[in-house]
């Protein structure tokens, strides 16, 4: 069942994944940690996901031969969310054209305004007749205003400038003069935009002075171990004296790891990075600054912070400039948080004209309407399931994983993430499988999954044989023990559909009740936004089938716009109007207490349904 | 010679001086130490200086029956500036009436909005329905837009609010909150004005929800056991490696020990002192704030700060509220400092319509000129003889010192600060003696104190009796060896007057300049203001019989404006408004660097010389 992987290779960043010949260049370079944004949802739309793929490039598409000209594609120029992998393949991934993701034709590039700013100047010295204050000295070469100077950088000014033969370049953030370097720098400037994930932290070297991404890294919350959700770490600093440092000090190394490893893989010194911004659920961002979370552990579940937080980088623990500034995204309420408004931010959401859902898919659900101009916002608590925890077979998105289940020809395939043996099944496979376990009547809308003896006739026997019973109770086999890395055999049982059941139902129930107060259908919706890093792999098809994306709108209608929390937090960093407009959507968006909701209860208990095909 | 000296004590500060029958109170309240303001020159115009007089009150003068009802003099009520000592007196000076410098008769209170401002609220506590995060909860019951919050109170406000039982004092500074203190707290707020002088510093506590000052607090600078002037200052610094650090440290700690001091005094917990201005010159302005001063050091003697410095109180090793404010005030040029911009922000000198003179004599003697709408501002190194330095009697205005010299009734009188004998002659007294020495012709305008061979015929015996040979030379007997405190006569030598004419010629040079250069004489000044702690105690005849002040203007015109630095400080901690206008100064008026003139060194060989009669 498993075919031969082949290596491609991804530049600048010299990554590598291991995929199976046919797989899109878009997942080949999720494998290798780099996620490339595709707005129009992989439709060979928006362009906005071009490759040079330098060695190895497959045959042109049809929409690829559309949309690049004869020279482009001669040149090995692809969309990677059309062209296929064939063989061994060398890709470059250009940093030339930032990656900031651009849902709609809009030109949002007017709002990248980098409130960093780096100038070059000789001043002249001081001499009799020209006296001039250093400060005001400088100001006046920089033609600038009047420039507000941290006392420890006023403490050093005359010395910086005297030994740098007054030529240097000054660093500007807004009106702030960060900093004078010797010498010529202004090309050396560059910001990190950081995803503070329940599961995963993703972070951003942004390289200011070229407009563009130079490299990302991911990485496991290392929070996980005091629990997978944030109840759970809410809970260990209510419980220990020092939890809140604890849990702190855990996600501030790994971001200061992180950004240390960005700042080696670019060359980039980390004092030559001004500027961060933070992005992440409530409970994440207030963890990151300190800031005790834990009256959201209890009724009625209040967040402290609610407008971003703007300090400088140093007060944070994070080492970049010392005088850098971080920004942590503002709030909405309750469980909804800065991940949120940048979803909205990096979507442009609130610019829609017809009624748009972004729903961003994690351990956190949030979901977001905009119907009639007003923007309302809601958290469910899905809980890990669509991460792979709480399955019995399930695991993380990475290799080893069963991340594609498919029925065809009769028989069931599957696809492996790496050059690995399956060793269990991730969000997108446990969904597949859901999805295709409806489709031939092996599970029932109720989400019972049929012994042996109720099965359909019709159904392909390779299905019918995979059910067996395990402890006595019904379970669909996808490797069998000789098949799996560990020698025992993959799984899925009826428990493990009663957590995807929870799972779907906490996010379909959100949907609907946000739907219902504003007098909308899913028929209403003129586009569904799919978000989160995890989004990207879902079938769209199939998560309809099972209920956690509305079935009665068209398949064209959804979109997967990617991770918009690291989206936002990339614009927040590049423009100080972005920031803004966060903190504007933060206060215009209305927070939906589901759990305050009369319907909820209900609502959630029917969700808890498959559909009817 | 010496009268009997009686007792006068100050309430609230319970201080208390001793002083001969006849001194005015306004002399009496600045020997312990207060200095009342007198903006009108102690005419008894203003009004300014009203104090009740508890006991021992002298019969009104015809000023005070003109100025005050028949039931107010009843009450006790005088005016310091015309009211003289009797015999053993008790005064209240009014803390009612904020010792605002108010040199005319504008309305300068609508200047005074402190950017301190306590707010009671009573929260509602989270519930169902209303989980506002914290920050926005309170934003909305203080009906404030939105506030900038420190990280370091992000991380308490939580719990501080739960403690409080989400009922206390919000403290805002500007936009920014400072604290939430938990009950009503709003009549706790103070602020502290800081003259950081050369020589002398002064603090004074203001309560900001009385609009008063509380207590006065002065003491040497402890810098001086590094030099007595800020050249020699600034060369310790440039010869020691932690030269700097030696001079902040003595400079914070002794400052930190007044402010300790202040709020000892009302009682005030430091904490609830949320700000602090400090206005001093160019060196001790950088010194306090740890910049280094070397560059003004050596030509073209150049300040690093330029604008005035915002930041934490805190950064400065100043223990106020630790999220107190600290601003200091803007610079002029070279050595004009924040002192002298301070004086023009209390004197109002930029509104006057006539051609007005501002004389700040100090250790650096300041001079500012606003002519034609136009302010033009020097400094010229008087050196420390005003302050009783390198006078071979010389010493500071305190107990012992020969402050007043006189010839009356054919006979030298001396008057001496405190209940002691005379052990030295302060600036004042400097001033006066040279004055006599020069109205009786034993001085000539060229500064030489004639031998006993050459003296006038006609002077009067006393003065004659006096002149004595001293190691060869012709020198002043001011007292004889029986009626010191330490048994060794005070004399006046040849060389002390050459420090004298030095340090009047400087001062005298630098106005020359700045009228020449706006094309004006001494006759076309409106008026001159004097400023300085020790101004007050000049007797304008005297001082414009050596020159030091212009004397083709009519005594009326010179007007003592008190410690102008001290007053500007206070009006930028009081108000938001008085720092933008004092940014604004700061760039508007020229800095004229005297060494730079052509004329500097003929107009400065001319003004040693004393002025013919």
């Amino acid at each position: 069942m498993r075919d031969t992987e082949v290596q491609v290779c991804f530049r600048p960043s010299d990554r590598e994944a291991y995929v199976l010949p046919g797989t899109r260049l878009v997942e080949a370079a999720a494998e290798a940690g780099l996620v490339l944004d595709v707005p129009c949802g992989g439709e060979g739309i928006c362009g906005r996901c071009r490759v040079r793929v330098v060695a190895g490039a497959a045959e042109p598409t049809p929409v690829e031969r559309e949309r690049l000209s004869p020279e482009e594609i001669a040149a090995g120029w692809r969309l990677a969310c059309q062209s296929v992998v064939a063989g061994p393949t060398d890709v470059v991934i250009p940093t030339a054209a930032p990656q900031i993701l651009v849902p709609e034709q809009r030109g949002r590039e007017s709002l990248l305004q980098s409130p960093v700013r780096k100038l070059y100047v000789e001043l002249p010295p001081p001499s009799r007749g020209d006296d001039l204050p250093d400060v005001l000295r400088l100001e006046r070469a920089l033609g600038a205003g009047s420039l507000a100077i941290d006392l420890s950088l006023l403490r050093q000014i005359a010395v910086r400038l005297r030994e740098a033969e007054f030529r240097g370049t000054a660093v500007l953030v807004d009106g702030r003069l960060l900093d004078f370097e010797p010498g010529h720098t202004e090309t050396d400037a560059f910001a990190v935009a950081l995803d503070l994930g329940t599961t995963t932290l993703v972070a951003e070297l942004l390289d200011l002075a070229a407009g563009a991404a130079w490299a990302v890294e991911a990485r496991l919350n290392p929070q996980i171990r005091f629990g997978d959700d944030v109840l759970s770490r809410i809970l260990h600093v209510r419980q220990n004296a020092d939890g809140l440092g604890e849990l702190r000090a855990t996600i501030t190394s790994a971001v200061d790891e992180m950004i240390g490893e960005l700042c080696r893989k670019a060359g980039a010194p980390r004092e030559r990075v001004y500027a961060i911004a933070v992005s992440g659920n409530t409970t994440m961002q207030q963890l990151f600054c300190g800031v005790d979370p834990s009256p959201l552990g209890e009724v009625p579940f209040t967040p402290t912070l609610g407008r971003g937080v703007e300090c400088r980088a140093e007060k944070l623990d994070i080492h970049i400039h010392p005088r850098g500034d971080a920004y942590v995204m503002p709030v909405i309420g309750g469980f909804v948080g800065g991940d949120t408004v940048a979803g909205i931010l990096a979507t442009g959401l609130q610019e829609c004209e017809k009624p748009t859902l972004l729903v961003d898919i994690g351990t956190n659900g949030e979901i977001v309407l905009l119907a009639d101009g007003r923007l309302s916002a809601a958290s469910t608590a899905a809980g890990p399931a669509f991460e792979g925890a709480r399955i019995s077979c399930g695991m993380r998105g990475c290799a080893g994983a069963i991340e594609k289940v498919l029925v065809a020809d009769g028989r069931l395939q599957i696809n492996v993430i790496g050059d690995a043996r399956p060793a269990g099944l991730c969000g997108s496979g446990l969904i597949d499988v859901a999805a295709e376990l409806l489709r031939h009547g092996l599970l029932t809308p109720q989400g019972r999954l049929l012994p042996k003896d109720e099965l359909p006739r019709d159904a392909p026997a390779d299905l019918l044989d995979r059910v067996v019973l395990r402890e006595g109770k019904t379970a669909f086999r996808l490797a069998a023990e000789g098949e799996t890395a560990d020698g025992r055999p993959i799984e899925l049982t009826q428990r493990d559909l009663r957590e995807l059941q929870l799972a779907t139902g906490a996010i379909r129930a959100g949907i609907a009740i946000l739907l219902r107060r504003a007098g909308l259908t899913p028929g209403d919706l003129d586009r569904v936004l799919v978000a989160g890093g995890f989004g990207n792999f879902i079938r769209r098809s199939n998560a309809q089938r099972i209920g956690l994306l509305p079935c009665r709108i068209e398949r064209h209608r959804i979109r997967f716009v990617g991770n918009t929390s690291l989206a936002g937090a990339r614009l927040a960093v590049l423009s100080r109007q972005s920031r803004e407009k966060a903190e504007e959507l933060a206060r215009a968006a209305e927070h939906i207490d589901l759990s305050c909701d009369a319907d909820f209860s209900r609502e959630f208990a029917e969700a808890m349904m498959f559909p009817e095909e």
